[in-house]
């Protein structure tokens, strides 16, 4: 049987790797690649390194090319929903390309596979289209989320209390309701500034090179990161970024 | 200046160390154990294998006795404080009297310690004490929620949607607002049989070799995941679980 490890390989450092994450790297025969066809250059470079150092000596490297995505659709939902379909095709046609019987193939995916991920979903989407037949396992890895908590050394809950995990697109519309903590992901319209009662934990490219990292009140700090995030962005040609938003009862 | 490590040692399975860890853990002169004095012997036993296997040889181990914690408390928050304060206690003369000038310590931490883990406002309280010095650094961990999912191999939230990391205490009083995904820590009371319209995914010792798996829908699991959990809990002495409820809307 053909098996496929989605591997998560952290958020950025190379140590963020797992010995779980590195065995399954070296075990693999086939890794495939989409590429973003964007300007993450640092990120690409990361993904070779770990392939180089762990992968074994006759491993193949199979590129495809991702599925172009609106980026600000009107329909969100419809729209991931098809670039998701779009995507499981490419991926299916490579699978059955390039993975013989008995091999194992991998995709490596940043941060944890189970959060703001869709190659879970997509994989799931090629088996019940029953094409092309494969297990496939999922390594947890270092989220962003977890990276940016322990470069800023707080804890993402209160004792005893829930915290939110959301989009900035969702925050836009309002602070939550049941919850004093949120954690951002993806957020390009600077939802935060909307609430400057809150004390915001911040880092874009948390653990590479090019970390940069604010807190403080967002009364205090959110001009100085609108202004960080809008220079980084222009210079790196992408960001990632994630912040915690922590309000008083 | 002496420095501390909070090093998250993952969810159970010893290949959930990252390289980030085992090097700290390589560099650790003094590694501070607090015993819950609890039968976690699996738990206990895993961490003795990691320091001895990527500990250096001329590392010291101390231990120091877990102030005891009613966990059945009226007041919640204030016994979790009350309990904190002590265990600072604690670990400050440890740290006294056993982390010399210069010096590595570590503390070694299930899963992510920005997850539902006192260690780091602990640390806090003592530097903020000021009876003693140090720096100290948080090393992520895989958390026991990523390797729930990675063992169900789905995601933590939908498409653009968001979710929420709570405890079974808070889920009792009713299902969270705005949200369809919720996780769920700490839950002795079975929470979750209240809602029979959600699909579970539930993992008890998740990535280790006691590891108990169940999805479904509540309606139909829940007997099975009440009846699994009941007699886990009393052969083991303990048990660890976490669950992902999700409703459709």
């Amino acid at each position: 049987m053909r098996k496929i490890y989605v591997v998560g390989i952290g958020a950025g450092d190379p140590d963020h790797l797992t010995l779980q994450a590195a065995k399954a790297i070296g075990r693999t025969n086939v890794f495939f690649l989409l590429d973003k066809g964007e300007a993450k250059a640092s990120l690409v470079e990361l993904r070779e390194r770990l392939i180089k150092h762990y992968g074994h000596p006759h491993k193949r490297i199979v590129e495809g090319r991702d599925p172009d995505r609106d980026r600000t659709p009107a329909d969100y939902t419809g729209t991931v929903a098809d670039w998701r379909h779009r995507r499981s095709l490419v991926l299916e046609e490579l699978i059955t390309e390039h993975l013989g019987d008995a091999e194992i193939g991998s995709i490596l995916v940043w941060g944890d596979p189970s959060l703001y991920d869709s190659t879970i979903a997509i994989l799931e989407e090629i088996l019940e289209r029953g094409a092309v037949d494969f297990e496939f396992e999922v390594v947890p890895g270092i989220s962003s989320v977890s990276a940016l908590a322990a470069k800023h050394r707080v804890g993402l809950n209160r004792v005893g209390q829930p915290f939110q995990i959301t989009t900035g697109r969702r925050l836009a519309e309002g602070w939550p309701e049941g919850v004093d903590d949120v954690v951002v992901m993806l957020d390009a319209q600077h939802a935060f500034t909307k609430h400057p009662e809150a004390d915001i934990y911040w880092g874009a490219y948390v653990s590479t090179p090019d970390e940069l990292l604010a807190c403080g009140p967002v009364a205090e700090v959110a001009d100085e990161i609108v202004a960080t995030r809008t220079e980084a962005r222009e210079r790196h040609g992408w960001i990632m970024d994630t912040y915690l938003l922590r309000r008083n009862r």
